[in-house]
């Protein structure tokens, strides 16, 4: 199996436990946890191949991506009662698989040798889509459009990274590798420390 | 014509007809209706059509589908008045174009020869994300999240006795109306005598 | 550069624009004025070259699209305060980037040979998604949605503008421009007068 296609699986194990997390929230049956749980996880990706037309989607060509998010689902469905807080669990998931799709959507655009402007935005797509799909579907706050807090930017600075990366290393693990810790630890940061970028503010300070 | 262009007929008629009531609901003008209608009707078509790689899209190849939903979004502006409750009129049409939809998904997929995963899950998306367009650009809560119905698991349900159908009988009319048939009842039974799956419960009963 | 690819670029231009001009009212950082700008700005365009199965998306082929729609979101994070009204700005910004995408997109399903139906859905699709991807992303009211504005009407009525007028010119840039016009005059039209066409009402006056 490639570095990409494992990435792809982590991806989709760990969003579709945030997918279900959420489901569980939404207090849906176990068959509306397999639907949230698989837009979660195999929405960034879906885009990702549709915009570069890559045949098949990649859960259309091994189902088994499909399987790993239903039972992620299912496993949440008969377990989240036992977390201590669902939504704290929720977005440190959301941590992890933000960073290893960015990876993956960047892996897939470094092997088809797109440019480095198509790496990064694959990246920050395939990392942010289907959380944004998530949250939009039932009805949240898109945890991308959080004040305050890195999640596109910390997605942007892990392509970024293995873009760079991959033309020093020119070799895929250690860039992918790179670009998911870039991710993560930007994103972690955010969440435990509060690492942030200036915000807009209509009312600027008097300089 | 075959019938798996026959079902996506059916289901664009209906959807469009639901599409026209959710803009009937929002008071839009008639070329707001269109647009509502023809998102609801060829919505969860388009997205199976693009993730199949099928080519063209088949209200691209055919637009007497998108005559169809236009026709049809007109006569519910110029009519909606007549009926006693929209909103029921919109629920039942609904569960009439989820059966139906879900049928061509599958139907679909079969003729393609994919796997059992992907003939259920593009009876799934066929079948709900037209629904899940209409709702979230007006803002409604989507109905495939609505607590204690089934609409999710009756396209699954359906979904699945296509292929298992299409598996004993080996004809492709005889699958997608069993296909169809199971949707719709299970939808109705939900909607009229409250039949519904186990939901996610946070504080689980003492046993 | 063909009339389509400048059209393409005059409408990132100005959509992005309003898509940072959304993030700067969510209070949101760069990358975060990015995200949404190149979201509004790529959104419909992506969605027709997706639909049409053009290969390669408009900017994954010339990547200098997503640097326009960048340059675009750090202008405005750093002069929106200068604004007098920054949503009378959005506002305005929007009608023309409506105007342009509607002649963009037109003009591509015209140069692919599609038939008219085809030929106005897409110009509305390009001129319409971008901005509701925006609104739907961060939650607010859809633009297109707006009671009592010309808007969907207005990119309808461009897009049979254009295509009429490229069978009677057999010509491609007055086509477009006429197709801009129309779409800008009517959305300008009823902006500053109030325009529009009659709405559905639930109970319609006595005759």
């Amino acid at each position: 199996m490639s570095w990409v296609a494992l990435l792809d699986y982590g991806s989709v194990l760990i969003f579709a436990l945030t997918g279900a997390l959420v489901a569980s929230r939404a207090q849906l049956d176990p068959i509306g946890f397999i639907f949230i749980a698989a837009l979660t996880a195999i929405g960034g990706g879906t885009v990702r191949d549709v915009l570069l037309d890559r045949n098949p989607i990649f859960w259309i060509g091994d189902p088994l991506y499909l399987a790993v998010a239903a039972g992620a689902a299912i496993t949440v469905f008969f377990t989240a009662h036992l977390l201590e807080s669902r939504l704290r669990t929720l977005v440190w998931l959301d941590s992890f698989a933000l960073a290893i799709a960015v990876a993956a959507g960047a892996g897939v655009a470094l092997n088809l040798g797109q440019p480095a402007p198509v790496v990064i935005v694959m990246g920050m797509i395939t990392g942010c889509m289907g959380g944004l799909m998530r949250d939009v579907v039932v009805g949240d706050v898109p945890v991308v459009l959080k004040q305050g807090e890195l999640y596109v930017s910390a997605a942007f600075a892990g392509a970024l990274a293995a873009w760079v990366a991959r033309d020093v290393f020119a070799l895929a693990f250690p860039a992918l590798a790179i670009g998911a810790g870039a991710t993560w630890s930007l994103r972690a940061g955010s969440l435990a420390f509060g690492w942030s970028l200036p915000v807009y503010k209509s009312r600027p300070p008097r300089s």
